[in-house]
């Protein structure tokens, strides 16, 4: 069919009849879905991650559906292949659902089965649309439903995730840690209530830093692996229901071989059609590692505030020239940037909880919100953390004199300084420095190497 | 400069020099600002209504500082040109910077200054980087900073983003007036904490969701005019640093008449270069309208909870397939993205208010994050709510029987139609509804005509 | 009847017979939901304002019974009597509901017919129980529901306690005021993103402080306002049922007379019956004041940090001891304070939201949580902003030293004295300085009296 | 000293002289902060589990310090002998400091001190403030400090808290496991999108109750060993500032011993002085357990909506008279009241997690808000869960008759059997229930059994 000098063809369903383009590898579902929401601009081609885990789940499913005698080898293999597409990125451009749309899934999944039927038919020398040979519903969706399939690739996008998520926020707490050692004899002042305390070292501030951020990365793997019980197999409520009994444990089998991740399916499928209190706590973690970044992020603003007026016991370094009108100005940039990806995670987390509380009986229809919250919230957090350690932290020079002024209080260096070397030295020490002596050749003069920390990590 | 068979061209800034495609209308600052915000993908190109506004200040900024005698005719004639391309949606793509980016929007601004000058420079027969004829600082951003700058056109871009929401949340409100007119002899059950209660119509329910949208609408007009004190001529702190006195009663009298706004300037500058308390109540506005909607829409779920199984009092129209699974199933999926779209707001909103009060000093930092939250947030709640008129309300059908068959409870019909008609008439009624008159017919056999609501806004 | 020495007495209702103590002036319903909602501990005796304006309430409905016929003037008399004990405080112990109800509020509505009708027994010489003579249904709720009488309590009570909020924060915005005229001469350091930026005055800071209260000050009562239009009369689902048609007017112009509020019918009683959008938005204006607020208490810790090892440009008063461990450490704990109560109120603003959109079809079951978040939060944000003002605000000394000390970098005094008195002038003082001589000293050498704000609300 | 007929005692602090009631427990030091915060009316009282294990932690660390020779018997055994008398909660009205404190919790600690000091004093004989023999800061107090005693105790408080939530949840999970277990038989049909679907039976909706509970209450007792890394002994900044090397360790094994929880030194206890990350994380596991708590009350207002005009398909039992206007109205209470503390506990996680976020440098000042917050939240949880098992759980009742009617669809109803017993048998069973025979009759009739959960978890 010929309109206007494109190719058009034209696909039916329950509604009604459509035209669509051509070449087009998504369906008549797809464009009324596209239709349906033009919402917020945003198309699932955004969530790759989601894309991916979803062909993932196609793949393992075709490939569990032959085993079982339910889908042809030819099929499969093109099934298959066609995964493996777009698990490399290709046909991104066929996902135009927008992310915030109803029916839990339904349209991404529906875009999903389209998108495999018709560049399988091209693969198989067929036209797109001649589903005769290549059914989006019939062999791509064989014994699935959105239910299950969305609830599972997300859980699984998510699971191969969390490992980079991880890894960016050890390596953030090492670069940190290196840090704490590079300034490990720089005395300072430590400051509760934003007022003066008593000494401590400044490589004791950044090991502490390593040490909450390590504490985070040590929650991600524990945290995803929550996720690993999945409701692949049990279709639209728990059921089963269009699946065999046995393709629930084949098709995990061949998503364990496929990502080598602990999968399993979950006990209660039936909680599981409906549950999102997994996600909910994943959400939970997200944000608590989010969090202490920002804290960390705060804390490195405040203590490099100046450079003449404030603590400026830190120098960040300059990544971009700071205002268009104060020569010279350099900002914390970087910081300010993580403030706001852990402002926004702490806000699509509360979002997450909403949509989980709002779901109603065998399912919750507000997955997609939660899936957009998640995995843009992961991969923001990700990039965040390793921005930080190379163009932040990496960078950061002391300023020990800086340090020792803020430090000069007699009162406070003694009260310090007492119960580490015993008032007569504490008080030595303090009359030194008060008669003009640096505190660091004090402390040496005094027989103190480099400051010990009192913690026992570095 | 050739380099590799294409033109690249070289920039310098206070912390070196950098190559750049030569034909980039984009600069240095630009660039480096690029490099340092790879966070979450999404440009700021995406903030259309953000660059709009931007591009209209510094328009209005290019025409004061000619008329004060700062610019001169063909500086401000060349920049007032490429503002009106980039307000016409040109050179989009030359918005490169993260969204989430640090230093409160001086990346965003100076990618504004930036595509400006170099387009600028075109126009006047002149190679992108020859800032000698046209300078990105010392003449498009001449008088300002982005202090005022960026916080002066995120305040435009909502209130001409306003009225659109406005007339989308009260066209929602005719399209539910005219089916509360339409149902408003269709007799039905009023529930309380989801038990049965007494009688109402289907007309009285319909017409109070558009009694409480048109409340909704009421607010934003309002609301968006508490946006219109500007700190614009206020430049880095409130300070008019680098701005002559005059600057900002010109400038402010240009965005004026070129946005036909009531706009002036904010009493208190040193304040307004800070506060970012009128964005925290216009957030809170947007909230409220959301979650109303999103009330709505829950009601629509579950009045036609069904088509057998549920309360099934109305019909949404199919706009869409709703499984792959079972045939013929059609799911609410417009209301349920009204509600992921309220959900989202609600959590951007809880964003809004994190960055609002981890602000600092002089300045917030964080107001990239409030404007990405308050501009995708309008956003999508306007054409939420367009779609729900078009594709849903309108096209809503009653179930008469369903809502008479549960008002069947001579009690509950009784108790309502008591009030209403006095004791003997109503339990007259109830006696032949119970001898198996439909209650349409019993009312009208006993002279009560179409059913008349308490209510006065019909 | 005697059981153990104490009297008891047996009331009656649906479910069955319960002994309640002789005395108690609560009822079976209450005793009921005493039992059913022992969740948080806190009873509704602690949300007294709700209280006072539920017998406000009371007293008018009996008023307006009594002059449509329904009511005796004996009974009108003594239901008033009841409520102005009840409004001066009286018998707060009989209130025992758990705040954390099921039911939309009738438990705390009924402990108020059943305190109001066994008192008025009392009062009219009967024992409590003999309902016979004052019936807590009949006669206390008649033509009422708790839909319509919790509802316009609550509205009632936060309206009457805006003004209370409105003068903390217009009195909290004079102390600051007050502060920014005592410190008008003292030039400081204005920094934006924590880096120094240009010169401003500490008044000039202050002073913002005080505009940013007053704009907030500003929004309580045309806020408060929006929670004018009543639904009493609409009774159950804005139906009237139960009520005359007069009762409505007649309610509310008693109700106008006892409070002075402008008070009126909501346009729409069936929305108005489930609407809770009013009490969104206020919630929203309530989380805004108390975040302004927030951030200016962060300011001053910040300001204040020290007092050797930070910025110290401020003294906070002293009101309390700091640490048992560090002698003479004094903590900036009234601004603690402050943050606190604001995050608090932005989680509960949080809660509201969310309370909002799970309301379903004819009523919000949920209203008494929300209540709770919105009562307990303006009184909170009122006493804040009181201890603010007078332990805090009223006591701040500066440190002009300090703050001369941080704008001490000549290139940041030029950058900032050149825009105020021109290039030369600018200079020569940056060269005094630089000379040794004080800032001050030398502004006055240059003749400048005490510094002039760019600011004109001074 | 004798004034007006009562006994009073003067105290004296850095700020000067302060008469107290002569039998006050509590000092000058609470004196202050009471007159400090009377913000919210809610005195630390109210937070009994945190007095508890305040109390707790002051015993032992008296303990510790008599066995590091720092203590003499007498004092260690009067100290003991107070703190065992407060955790059995005896003096509980001598905590008088409110809840919205600044200063860390300096505040509650101090109180804590005093009132142990003066209750000592009395129990060896003296007067209250003859601190010269039993100091509340000398001795009290000795080797701690507010950041590691209030931190420890919030810690230790949430774990002893957290066992009765879990068996409180598992509780309920049992309650619905045993309705799931009754509810076996009953064929029903099950809804996606508010949606007719397939059929499932009431026992496996009742039993995915159990099974998501059951996932709840496994993850309370390993988020609350989270919380086990304790800063006791780093006292101010983790710097060990006071207290000898030894007692972290001692004071350690003192508390394990008392509370038999696996309590450990925290690894790093710098980060510790100022980290919350695991009070986050634990805020975000109890916000999850509330919420589905939620979810599942939220269904069973939904499932027993009616009587007649909704699915009705439960019936929950009557706890309470439900309307003053409508007779026989029961309203859903007890579910009700389940939704609103879960919408309280996700505001109130929001609130923790700004708290968190806006920590500085060594300390949070905001634990206090954090501690009311979880306190608060996981009681209130506790409660509601045992409220719901058995004033709401345990009496529900099936409508076998509702159910069946409902799936009386024969589409949905073949679609549903084939899957589970063949097309044949399911379209004879669809074509007996379209000739009249009940859905149970016909399922039996074709020799289905009570029907088989597909779930293998019952």
């Amino acid at each position: 069919m010929i309109s206007g000098g494109s190719w058009t063809r034209t696909e039916t369903d329950e509604l009604g009849s459509r035209k669509l383009p051509g070449d087009a590898l998504y369906g008549i579902n797809t464009l009324r879905a596209a239709e349906n929401f033009p919402v917020s601009g945003m198309q699932i081609e955004a969530l790759q991650p989601l894309i991916h885990a979803m062909a993932l789940t196609k793949k393992a499913a075709a490939m569990a559906n032959h085993r079982l005698g339910k889908l042809s080898a030819r099929k499969a293999e093109v099934i298959g292949r066609v995964c493996d597409e777009l698990m490399a990125g290709q046909h991104a451009t066929q996902f135009i659902v927008d992310v915030f749309q109803g029916g839990g899934g339904t349209s991404s999944h529906m875009n999903m089965n389209e998108v495999i039927a018709n560049r399988g038919l091209e693969l198989m020398g067929h036209v797109c649309g001649q589903y005769e040979h290549l059914h989006p519903v019939r062999d791509v969706n064989r014994s699935q439903s959105t239910t299950d399939v969305h609830a599972t690739a997300l859980r699984i996008a998510l699971m191969q995730a969390a490992p980079h998520l991880e890894a960016a926020v050890r390596d953030l707490a090492d670069a940190f840690a290196a840090k704490g050692q590079e300034f490990a004899g720089i005395l300072k002042l430590a400051r509760t209530h934003l007022q003066d305390a008593v000494p401590m070292t400044l490589g004791e501030e950044f090991t502490a830093f390593a040490s909450a951020l390590r504490q985070e990365g040590a929650r991600i793997w524990p945290a995803s692996q929550a996720l690993a019980g999945l409701n692949l197999g049990g279709t639209m409520v728990g059921s089963g229901l269009t699946a065999q009994p046995e393709f629930a444990d084949a098709v995990i089998a061949e998503l364990q071989r496929l990502t080598e991740l602990p999968l399993s399916r979950a006990e209660d499928l039936v909680s599981a059609a409906w549950s999102t209190a997994d996600l909910v706590q994943f959400s939970g973690m997200l944000r608590g590692v989010a969090l202490t970044m920002s804290k960390i992020a705060s804390d490195l603003r405040l203590l490099s505030c100046g450079p003449r007026g404030g603590l400026g016991e830190i120098l960040l370094p300059a990544v971009q020239h700071g205002s268009p009108v104060v020569e010279g100005k350099m900002n914390p940039v970087i910081p300010e940037m993580i403030n706001q990806v852990a402002i926004h995670v702490a806000g699509a987390d509360a979002s997450v909880g909403m949509a989980a509380q709002a779901g109603q009986l065998q399912r919750n229809p507000f997955e997609p919100l939660i899936a957009h919250c998640l995995l843009t919230g992961i991969g923001m957090i990700t990039n965040a953390a390793r921005i930080l350690a190379r163009r932040c932290v990496d960078g950061i020079r002391p300023d020990p004199s800086a340090c020792a002024a803020h430090l000069s209080d007699p009162h406070t260096l003694i009260a310090g300084l007492t119960t580490m070397v015993g008032p007569e030295i504490a008080a030595a020490i303090a009359s030194s420095v008060a008669a003009g002596m640096a505190l660091d050749e004090a402390m040496r003069h005094y027989g103190l190497g480099p400051f010990t920390s009192v913690t026992d990590n570095t």
